[in-house]
């Protein structure tokens, strides 16, 4: 059994190229695996709310001496961390907004990065303190621009601070395989459009194929063959 | 008279490192001009919700046409761009959080972009259909990380999502001229830390005296040496 965590973060509910195409992944997933569990999270529809102060502090306090305000600064960010270690696929759906994660996205990334759930903290390693607690997921990254040219040598490579900003922190969500697909062009609404989505819901069902085998491979114990996999 | 914004993003409310030198900031500058308004807007205690399908529907609507629902959902997007058009200096003071700008600042982001106040938007105009609407405004950018070496050639330099990002959107906030000034090195509590935070604020006075240099040789209506203020 493989769990899929399915997020969207897209402030559209309809006529969200990202809905369309995660939903797409996930209804192929579960074609050839349909008792696989799907974890849901609609960060577009009710966005995490930013960390506060007392959330900042509920964080540092010991779990055993934090009281009933603290436990319930942390409620959401439990709720978030729970999903995000029960699956081992996470599918993420974003568009990007004004050169980067929409503001509810940033939401969840910021309840779910926290100290001695995701990541832990010691002075000892010197100069790299923090490192990842979760490991072995694999990150199905799913975006769509309203411009163009954001991969590594584009136009606007230097603009681009969507999957860029993922990759950099995936290893703090467990993030050991990472793959993405990218639709562009959305406010030309012209041919390259077209062709930019058509290309990203025809390349689904090889992807699909490719992680099942993994996941089956990495179930009968075997060592995936990751290098393939590594987008 | 200059006019500036004084934006902060901070969660923390007590002990913020960039809190207390926008402050600084900002007291140095009344301290040689005590008559220049401020305008305060406090993202961190006060983050702006991520925008919405309702939202974005109004933003795409004839202002003319859009009913009561849909100017209520743009309100504090109009409040948040009144106030950028009437600043000439964006003081913006934001901890980096998960190597990116904290939720409540791309809260302020999200709103503050909008097709018809801050950017319009022109097919004719071929595959750069978007161009800025605000113009002339300077940006002082105060950072705060808990790591270090996301400066170009450092060591985390492809981590940096924070300034780099808020470099990339700057002209769609009418800013030509960009200062930074950047503290890293938080989470060491150590010498370089200190080294760090009493650099920033010791570059703070030669800061302001050559803004308002700028400024007032601006208002005299002469050329200003942008090419020096440049970061």
């Amino acid at each position: 059994m493989t769990t899929l965590l399915h997020i969207d973060a897209s402030a559209r509910t309809e006529r969200s190229l990202t809905r369309r195409l995660s939903a797409a992944f996930v209804a192929e997933w579960r074609r050839h695996r349909p008792s696989d569990p799907v974890i849901r999270r609609d960060v577009g529809a009710n966005p995490p709310p930013a960390t506060t102060q007392d959330w900042i502090a509920a964080a540092f306090t010991d779990p055993a001496e934090r009281d009933e305000a603290q436990r319930d600064a942390l409620a959401l960010s439990d709720e978030l961390i729970d999903e995000l270690e029960q699956a081992d696929i996470l599918v993420l759906a974003t568009p990007m907004y004004n050169y980067g994660m929409p503001t509810a996205l940033k939401g969840w990334v910021d309840q779910v990065i926290r100290v001695n759930r995701t990541f832990s903290f010691d002075l000892a390693r010197g100069d790299f303190p923090l490192r990842p607690i979760l490991s072995g997921k694999t990150l199905v990254l799913l975006t769509s621009a309203g411009e163009f040219g954001f991969a590594e040598g584009g136009i606007r490579e230097e603009m681009n601070h969507l999957d860029t900003h993922i990759r950099a922190i995936r290893h703090y969500l467990g993030v050991a395989v990472y793959r993405h697909i990218a639709m562009e062009y959305q406010e030309f609404a012209d041919a390259r459009h077209e062709q930019s989505v058509a290309r990203a819901h025809a390349s689904i069902p090889d992807l699909v194929r490719t992680l099942q085998g993994e996941t089956a491979t990495a179930q009968a114990g075997m060592s995936p063959s990751n290098v393939a996999l590594r987008g």
